[in-house]
């Protein structure tokens, strides 16, 4: 078990199949389908674009029985959507949740789920989100899948493919805790309950004022940090048809985070994201230049005189 | 296994607290949450409403491996979630597909489902639905969720609510076929490929036209038949505020079904509805007027001097 989407060539293969089998369908009042973190709907004759997204939390793949506290996953089946929703600038307004519950999970623990979902919709920025339906089936194993529905003024959502040669790479917060506070939740020893990893592991925050700021500004290109920098950076240098130039010494690392680990950690929900060199980043979030835009393709590490390919980092157990 | 939700009650209870902890939310643009086959959101200045509805098909309890044909359950994953947009007289417009894939379903198998669901998009009732997006990631046993957008006129959706006394009460199609061919599916020898009770069984159609025709009457309330005819017939009754009585001899069954089987047969996604005395049913359907409306509460069986009430049918393994 990794903190990114283990396995990630094989599922882009089957979601590129999928796709095909319904490519002559993407046409009705579709701006964006697949490919970017929500898809874009756009003919409703309104001010405003809908985002639309979903995600699912996995027994056994995503979580481990008996290791992370229900309430983190119940926050993070909520959260990877939501951070779908910031990547695009959106502001989340529905969600539907469907959830496989066995019979070991029922009662507190499904509870303490319910409660931590809930809890990832507190704050002002989450504050307009409605739970508007769903369903409940028993079933062998846990799987929780949360629909988020956001919206945004027509054409004005960020996409990963804009990032232009010159444009400098930024991300936000800082990397490698996620993996940090798996590691110590899924090791022998119960980890101390005010570990700071394990609480950046369990209570990630959706950047969704950070992306609003950045649809603004507005930023060329963005994407969230859900699968770890190095696979996300790939995802937007392929998408913008250019090549990412990381300076690895100047990631902002979480205490204890190697660089490797901060290039390889999924799960920050951070966004990475690209500003052409004269706009000005937001004044209101902890935000690093990482890097810089160029013509060419894939993501590099540059130090000092020296340039080598980011290979990919993430375990692949599918 | 039965073919109708087993457990309602239980799951019912689950998503009313559910609901509870995100009540407070219940007021942005949300015209309906919960309670009926859509959530209808109706906030978006426009001249259509939003549907939203979102099922599941779970490994073990909604099929069994070896025994369901693919393309079937792949058609059921959809046909789910399009047959509540039918009986809130939408017209379906967009669709994620998030799916839980265990190693066994890979390849062939999964290539099945996904063509199963595809054919069900196809046909004119369902020309104009696209796929937009969703996700897929391993996990120990198959579930495949499926989230619907549909839409339709402001203010016009169907609703299970509004049934009233003196109101006849119809069913579209025949009632039993499903459950007879699900029993066998289940069974020990493989049925024949041409058994026309197992092709109601694995090719449901949703019944869009008839939906959308019906809210031209308008019928006054609506509901699918997803859990078998007591059991809707119990939600209908239960959401107008009313008493449905049904006379058992006027049922129309599936060949070889008895009236007990028909009333307990669930995924026949055919229409309950019930019109004004004075509405003219749409004529290009097939619609048996099975009952009527009293003042009261419950589902009462009515055979010539008798009545008694239709007690709970439906198996519950929750």
């Amino acid at each position: 078990m990794t903190n990114c989407e283990a396995g990630i060539d094989a599922e882009e293969h089957l979601i590129t199949s999928i796709e095909a089998l319904w490519a002559d369908r993407e046409n009705s009042g579709v701006a964006l389908a697949g490919g970017d973190d929500c898809a874009v709907l756009s003919s409703l004759g309104d001010r405003e674009d809908l985002l639309l997204t979903s995600d699912q939390v996995v027994e056994n793949r995503h979580f481990v029985r008996g290791k992370h506290p229900p309430a983190a996953l119940g926050r993070k089946a909520l959260v990877r959507s939501l951070s779908d929703i910031a990547a695009m600038g959106g502001r989340p307004w529905w969600c539907l949740q469907t959830v496989c519950l066995p019979a070991w999970a029922r009662g507190r623990w499904h509870d303490e789920f319910q409660q931590g979902m809930r809890q990832a919709a507190e704050g002002p920025e989450v504050s307009g989100l409605a739970l508007v339906g769903g369903d409940v089936s028993g079933g062998d194993r846990f799987v929780a899948t949360v629909a988020v529905i956001g919206r945004l003024a027509t054409g004005t959502a960020l996409l990963r493919g804009g990032a232009k040669p010159g444009d400098f790479l930024y991300v936000s917060g800082s990397l490698g805790g996620s993996l940090i506070g798996l590691e110590r939740l899924l090791g022998e020893r119960r980890p101390d309950p005010g570990d700071p990893a394990v609480a950046r592991h369990c209570e990630p925050s959706p950047r969704l004022a950070l992306g609003r700021a950045l649809r603004r500004v507005p930023a060329t290109a963005a994407i969230d940090v859900s699968d770890g920098l190095a696979t996300d950076a790939r995802r937007l240098a392929s998408a913008s048809g250019v090549a990412l130039v990381i300076e690895p010494s100047a990631l902002p690392l979480f205490p204890g985070a190697s660089t490797e680990l901060a290039l390889r950690s999924g799960e920050e929900y951070e966004l990475l994201f690209t500003l052409a060199p004269e706009s000005v980043p937001p004044a209101d979030a902890v935000l690093t230049r990482i890097g810089h835009v160029e013509r060419g393709s894939g993501v590099w590490l540059q130090s000092d005189e020296r340039r080598e390919p980011l290979g990919a980092l993430g375990d692949a157990h599918f």
